[in-house]
């Protein structure tokens, strides 16, 4: 109910993500009457949860917790507490969705903050990078904890054994960088069960150094829309390139072939979903405005977190290693 | 003497930048031995002056102040308080050149801290971005004074009467961000000289939204090299698949006038030179990886700032801002 665009975008990428996977069956939480009416014959795998209310976007989170009860969201989050969901997808307000998380699903034991992570394509391969926005600000024990959510998640979800972990920082000499990170550096460089490789660069993140990437939320909110800026503007020149005047449009449509893929892999909106981590279940947020394909995308990444049961896995390894 | 590739990228690059501008002289800051061998026959428009030190890229900027007075950067930056130089250009220690360009230029009154600034392109025009990396943190009182010297600066460099300034927050709503970030937003809600448009996003910082957008410089740091990160990954991507196969080359050959230009405006390199703002003198960073067309990039800078006379026009109007 709470995105930018209303729940015409989540029941539109409903009715598509479930014709695309057989296996899956959604519930749209929200006011009935209107999600019926957008669903017109509905569909046998798609049904409706009743919520009287919903989460502004500039709402206080402390204020939705203690008013917003019946809202959209706290009522999918209950769905998943009580096991009548495997995971949860929404493009509302990040704070109440964690504050909400917290207080229905509970967090994984020694971890005190969760943190939202999301995986960025780089050079050769992919990169998890943690808190996208959580935390406006975190400590260094946050960033521990991060780094060793991060590191368990890159293994659950990529399948890779032993993680590279870094540190995000303003450049990679020891010196560099704020109290807080050059602590989690230290910690981190003590912890034998993670391989923290040490601190990393803005430009790194896309360079294949690292597996895991850990920041405080600020710092990585920024950044994860920085480069999105980035690759949307250099998307959008190169299409206004090709359109320009009769050979730019012939070159424009021999070029199809070739770059389109990579365009499209580049198109941020294909990205969308991130991972509430730390919390003990799937809870995937979606840019406030996402449109269908993105919000398909966000749905896509809680049935792949929820197939590999990452959070049994995070939770199963994660006693062995929190200070 | 100190970036990352020495003194031949920095020769290198002097000798093309006087030959391109017949009214500019250089002077080479370092080993006397070393430049005079690397400018072969020499040139009638570059001098060499000699210092015996050079600050390290990992050492303390409290080290190199005691200890490296005879550094290239501190002989450098005492041409310019002595008048024998307009600019400095370096590609070495940023928190050493900052804290020498404190020592012999002193900042602006009412200013605390300088703030490193850079151009940086966007949909339709360019924007201010500070503080790119001077401080790993900042107070609200330090947000503000970089937004008065980057709306000047804005005024000064861009010819903008009215620059719209923004602070650069995790959304736009106003119970968004840290306790430095919204108490800065108050402070500069409440001054009339300045057009203050409230908060910007990473992703807004290519949508011509605004003029100077303003954070910390840890956040600064890492939205800028992520930027650059993720242009240089799709030049790369663009590059790559215009390449595989004869038909790919074929039609790469063919889009190379319509593309060409663009992949080369967004180029990294060629936006290399950030500005120390606050500095009563004109002090240009480079990249400490610089090559010679980025080397060239920062002296280009450096001239720019020097014939626009910033500084003076920055100190005139600075009095009737500051609080």
């Amino acid at each position: 109910m709470s995105g930018d665009r209303g729940p015409e975008v989540a029941v539109a990428a409903a009715l598509e993500a479930v014709a695309e996977n057989e296996a899956l069956t959604l519930i749209l939480v929200g006011n009935q009457a209107q999600l019926k009416a957008l669903l017109h014959s509905g569909h046998p795998r798609i049904r409706v949860e009743p919520a009287a209310d919903v989460v502004r976007m500039n709402e206080r989170p402390s204020h939705a917790l203690r008013h917003k009860q019946n809202a959209s969201m706290a009522v999918a989050l209950r769905l998943v507490r009580d096991g009548d969901a495997q995971g949860c997808v929404s493009a509302g307000n990040t704070g109440a969705l964690m504050a909400f998380g917290r207080s229905y699903l509970k967090m994984y034991p020694g971890i005190e903050r969760p943190a939202i992570t999301k995986l960025i394509p780089s050079l050769r391969g992919q990169c998890h990078v943690l808190d996208l926005g959580a935390n406006v600000d975190a400590s260094a024990e946050n960033l521990y904890q991060f780094a060793l959510m991060g590191s368990l998640m890159a293994s659950a979800v990529s399948g890779i054994p032993e993680p590279r972990v870094a540190l995000l920082n303003v450049g990679e000499e020891e010196i560099k960088g704020n109290e807080q990170v050059r602590l989690a550096s230290h910690m981190l460089a003590q912890c034998e069960t993670l391989n923290y490789i040490g601190y990393v660069e803005g430009s790194d993140l896309f360079r294949d150094v690292a597996d895991v990437v850990v920041c405080d939320g600020f710092v990585g909110n920024v950044a994860l829309k920085t480069g999105e800026g980035v690759a949307g503007l250099l998307i959008e020149l190169l299409e206004q390139a090709f359109t320009r005047g009769l050979y730019s449009r012939l070159v424009g449509f021999l070029a199809k072939p070739i770059i389109g893929r990579l365009l499209r892999d580049m198109d941020p909106t294909r990205h969308n979903g991130a991972s509430l981590l730390g919390l003990q279940g799937v809870v995937i947020k979606s840019h406030g405005n996402a449109n269908e394909l993105a919000m398909k995308a966000a749905i896509r990444q809680a049935v792949r977190e929820v197939q590999l049961e990452v959070p049994r896995r995070i939770n199963e390894r994660l006693d062995d290693l929190v200070l």
